[in-house]
């Protein structure tokens, strides 16, 4: 194994960077540009061609005997603000180091490999995620004037970047064709197999989520002033009516995830009674049917406050992922005598994307204690290969089927 | 009344801004310093022996038959952020024209009588309030090092603005000596006056503060990967809270104002589970000892939560004003047939601080919906003057008696 460990490891430090924020590379900014054209280059010197479109996606493939659809890997280049070192860069190295011994195995592969680094997954530089997958899928998207932080709009820092990986030696400019399908290899971001013991996840679905904002409209005043029974105080309200879901929550199922992360007071003094006070719901359920029931009773409760709007900002069903391949990658993992289980992911994934349009598996390893998104992410060496081992054999079977 | 209601109405337009934006007349910014400046030479025009102490509190002294401690009125020049046109400033001009019109009854008053404008009251430039009564009335403080948003020091912008008003003719430089007693005369900036329609309110006393940061500490992780049962979940707690000590305050007394208008939230990402949430509790009363009472009951609510810090950031006892001068203000009203009633201060005063060692009474009037801290804040010309009438019968009464 000192090889393979040797390559993973020396391929996770060259694309990362090792300062104490974490990891930075936003979509388009300098790191994930330079970690974009040093994937090109790494996968050309393996003999594979590289295809970049116009959002920023690469795809590296290599060559099998059969001129048919490639079996395709990969994951996501960027990062949150702040992130850690193995969300969605395992799958893109990971990917690539499977390709590489499953070339190492001998024969030509019978089917292609196509290696996919999206560009953006997790809309943390402009309020856009999937912007890479959907794309790479076909999808419409109106993006372009969005505005970053900086007031950079999306097709601006777009064109930059995009600029540079095209005018690369030997890179085609073009939206890559769909593959025959898509197995997607990445940190687990849960607790739940390093709680387990198991080395691996083999993902059913994704689940459904919906997000709101919600906002209670009070009255500013002075706080000494204004006798208690005269107030429409915002946060007042609020807080119970947020007590009041959080009760809601503890009776229902144990699939679904209530959060809410997000409160904004105006104008925010202590000495002020509150005007408004708008917080975030991000509800998520494996089935789309037990959401709907979660949120109907969601929206009774709220209906009981007065002074309250509520405004839907996100809505994405339960995505199942392919069954079939599931089941050849569970076989595989017996036979590897890796311990495994099967899964629901509560995070989204371009897989859910990809999903869409060819069938679609993803592959878990652990995360230590569930942290993700941050610089304490950590998935520990064993696992990361034992990831890569059953992404092998998996690509390997796919490739040489029939 | 023509001529009054003119002098009144002009010096407000005079010391005002028009701006949209209200008054932002921040302690030593430019339109402070201009606004003392013009108060000194309007003082100056009117006979008054002008000082300036090293805070720009400005003393303008009138001369009276006995060289006696003078009789005193006035408020603070110093507005909160985006203020109105009457907090503070009512209190100056409405002073000098009382003390006017003392002069134009005839005869010179038994005693001087002396107008202050105290340099600061609302603690909205830097993080410190009654600045200028603190140190009129000798109390030692700890400002000099604090910093405005701006990074300038509570020193430097004293040193820079008390150098010009210092350097004004015949301005004397020293802390003015303590008057016999004081009144202030001041908008109610809540709505009991103007609900009951009376024009006048006389202060018993000034309300007992206490004000808190509370944080409830969590831990921050995915809001879809994160099991329900193993989640810290700051806001979960804070809402539970926050409810919980608002159904406490229904049970309490109708004299207590309790405000949470201050939440913090880290990382405040929606799809982040919080890491902390802290709010602010502003706590007043009449009584102290219904205040304790309350406190005691709060903090053991506060104590059946898990992971919560309190901090004590305030604490105010309550301030009773002087029965003498109320009483002697309350017949005078009668007699005047102004319809009036005597009242609590929900908000703090410079008053407050020169009842601990003078004799000092307020008189307030109404606030057009109760609304104060805002451009909108807004009183009838009708009233302002009953107050000026009403201060200056005051003056009088004080000045002439033995």
């Amino acid at each position: 194994m000192f090889s393979e460990e040797h390559q993973l490891a020396d391929l996770l430090n060259q694309f990362n960077t090792t300062a104490d924020t974490g990891q930075n590379r936003l979509v388009y900014s300098e790191q994930w540009l330079h970690n974009q054209k040093t994937l090109i280059l790494l996968g050309q010197k393996y003999g594979a061609k590289a295809t970049v479109d116009d959002y920023g996606n690469v795809s590296l493939e290599f060559p099998g005997q059969e001129a048919t659809l490639p079996i395709a890997t990969g994951s996501h280049m960027d990062t949150v603000r702040q992130g850690g070192r193995y969300d969605g860069l395992y799958g893109v190295i990971g990917g690539f180091c499977a390709i590489q011994k499953v070339y190492q195995q001998g024969s030509l592969p019978k089917k292609p490999l196509r290696l996919i680094s999206f560009s953006e997954e997790e809309g943390s530089r402009f309020p856009a995620a999937f912007t890479g997958s959907k794309h790479y899928t076909g999808q419409q998207q109106q993006v372009a004037a969005l505005v970053d932080e900086t007031g950079i709009t999306f097709a601006q820092a777009r064109e930059n970047a995009i600029k540079q990986l095209q005018a690369m030696p030997d890179v085609r400019r073009q939206r890559a064709p769909l593959p025959a399908n898509f197995t997607e290899l990445h940190i687990e971001q849960g607790p739940r197999l390093s709680q387990a013991h198991q080395s691996i996840g083999l993902v059913t679905g994704i689940v459904a989520q919906n997000r709101y904002n919600v906002t209670v409209h009070g009255q500013a005043n002075h706080a000494g002033t204004t006798p208690m029974a005269q107030r429409q105080d915002a946060i007042a309200t609020a807080s119970r009516l947020m007590a009041s879901l959080y009760d809601l929550v503890d009776k229902s199922s144990n699939s679904l995830t209530f959060t809410i992360g997000e409160i904004r007071v105006s104008p925010n003094v202590s000495n002020v009674i509150a005007e408004s006070c708008t917080f975030t719901i991000d509800c998520r359920e494996e089935s789309d049917e037990r959401l709907a029931t979660f949120l109907s009773a969601m929206n009774k409760v709220i209906k009981q406050f007065d002074n309250v709007t509520i405004e839907q900002t996100l809505h994405v069903p339960a995505t199942l992922l392919s069954q079939a391949l599931r089941k050849q990658n569970a076989e595989i993992a017996t036979q590897m005598k890796f311990p495994f289980r099967e899964l629901f992911s509560g995070a989204g994934h371009d897989s859910q994307i990809m999903s869409t349009v060819v069938p679609t598996t993803m592959i878990f390893v652990p995360s230590k204690s569930g942290i993700s998104h941050a610089p304490a992410e950590y998935t520990k060496m064993s696992d990361l290969l034992i990831g890569v081992a059953l992404l092998t054999a998996s690509l390997s079977a796919q490739a040489n089927e029939a």
